[in-house]
């Protein structure tokens, strides 16, 4: 795509900054086809890309701040010149198409939400991250950016997912679910009792009703929406458990004569499956409701992930995530009158 | 325990009544030294014990009403003659020590609420379940009995869950963390960031700070404290990873033609570990807060894991949990003075 803007990729955020996220530049551009430029301190930056052979390929914008990984909101509010904050600037000024950033979360939203401002009539962003179903993966989101929502911004949250549900991962019609804890509609807490009854009503929506915990790896439906903190909590005891199960099957295999030979004949498929299940392999959250697309890459991410961050960033830019969700959310205003 | 009263199983509910509620209670009697008696409707419960030989050995009390595993809270405050309110009663005259059944959840904590009422200074209250973590279990709670709390409720739900761990786990210094979404004290929502301020100054626990969601399973704390909401998402979502990752392992297993080979010899460790694993084993929820042991079975629970919930409500109640969530209670009161 050489007519769209570049990628801004936020060089210091992460546990590996800069130089994991620069390979992860010099992957996406020189493999993936995706144009990026290094938001950072350019000294750090300058020197990794020459380590690469590269510093002819990806453009480097300046910023002397940065927030570390364990700062919050807070942090980003009193720098305007970090990194990320450049990034997002970039984006408000055409100058980039979406920013990838692995810095922390708390800071990438606080910051976005700053910088780039919310869409028009959007109550608040949501973090939506996409769980590795088969045959088709579902959307989960919030994933943490609004850990206090209203019954409206739930709402909401559904136009956002079904936007992305549309325009990143094709999908015509999303199914879209209210996770709660009973699949009876009075079954909830108040939030999602009164959210339940409006998304019943909400026209353009494709609402299948409420769905529980052990739904969100069975595909049950396209989209899931809940709120920040319930979210938050879920997607994280969703990765614990895999990996708790993963990990006490390793040692019930090391643990018997017969079953340690059967585990050497099986590796192959354990290793695929743990790593269809690695939450940093098919990471790559995504802020939406804002002016400007913002992928937020696992603070752990290597390489390979920063470069699928940064195209699966370009790519939502091309298809117009934001634009859906504008247009989506105009559909559904009630009360709506042409004449 | 001859001289204890006896535990009153609810015969009428869960998805094989009476058939493997009065199978379970047999199995309790005659294996597990636990003496039952069965309330609910006498005929289908007496040939249910006539087909075990055991028409003398288990007492029958009669309820002529019932609760479907469909239906809500509201149909059992209209039933005061259901088998599980009468269950709730017999404790209440102090002619049983607690409480089993395997109804719906949100009929049983009604009923229970109803019947039996909140314990004195219980503002609500909240089903622990035990995790299988290694080498000590963890006590999550709330996993729904209340979807809507206060700040103040959560610090209770802690006490209350402090207790459970000291009487059923004989864990003399139960540490407790407060399930929320980052690590530090400001991260949450704001009935977390309250809670947190008021479970680190309150007297008698030992609050170890926030954990989250992928703290299920690692044995962090030996208490989870959370709403009703967040936590029955959470039980559930970890229940659907457990078995979503052991039935891909399957299906992974299967696809190819060393790795079958290598399953056949495996084939023990991994029974072994899917059966530790299964909500069904491990299961047996509590409903704690209200004067009277309350334990809540898996609706398909069979019965084996009936005869181990009538165990496990005769050893709380022996155990004297509700006396020990009264003296938590009274020694955490703020400005509690003898004089």
């Amino acid at each position: 795509m050489p007519d769209t803007p570049p990628v801004a990729l936020d060089a210091m955020g992460g546990d590996h900054a800069p130089h994991e996220l620069v390979a992860g530049a010099v992957r996406a551009t020189r493999e993936l086809g995706v144009r990026v430029v290094l938001v950072g301190q350019p000294r750090p930056i300058y020197e990794a890309l020459a380590a690469h052979g590269a510093t002819d390929e990806i453009p480097i914008v300046r910023a002397e701040q940065t927030v570390g990984m364990d700062e919050g909101a807070l942090a980003t509010l009193r720098r305007p010149r970090s990194s990320v904050a450049v990034a997002c600037h970039l984006v408000r000024r055409g100058d980039a198409a979406a920013v990838v950033s692995a810095g922390s979360t708390a800071a990438v939203v606080a910051t976005g939400r700053l910088r780039l401002r919310g869409q028009p009539g959007v109550l608040r962003p949501a973090i939506a991250v996409t769980l590795p179903t088969l045959p088709e993966p579902t959307v989960l989101l919030d994933a943490g950016a609004t850990a206090d929502v209203k019954p409206e911004m739930l709402v909401q949250f559904a136009q956002l997912g079904a936007a992305y549900a549309e325009t990143a991962l094709g999908m015509p019609h999303p199914r879209v679910g209210l996770l709660t804890i009973g699949s009876e509609t009075e079954k909830g807490n108040k939030v999602t009792r009164r959210a339940h009854e409006l998304l019943a009503t909400t026209p353009g929506l494709d609402f299948a009703g409420n769905v529980e915990g052990h739904d969100l790896l069975t595909g049950k439906v396209n989209v899931i929406v809940t709120d920040g903190f319930t979210g938050n909590v879920a997607l994280k005891t969703m990765e614990g458990s895999v990996r708790y199960t993963l990990t006490e099957l390793r040692e019930a295999i090391a643990a018997s004569r017969p079953a340690r030979l059967g585990a050497v004949l099986q590796r192959g498929a354990l290793r695929r499956l743990a790593r269809r299940l690695d939450p940093e392999q098919y990471g790559g959250a995504v802020l939406l409701g804002l002016n400007g697309t913002v992928v937020i890459a696992h603070g752990a991410s290597k390489a390979p992930a920063i470069a699928s961050a940064c195209a699966l960033a370009a790519s939502l830019a091309a298809r117009g995530v934001v634009a859906r969700i504008g247009e989506r959310l105009a559909a559904s205003r009630p009360h709506h009158r042409l004449w």
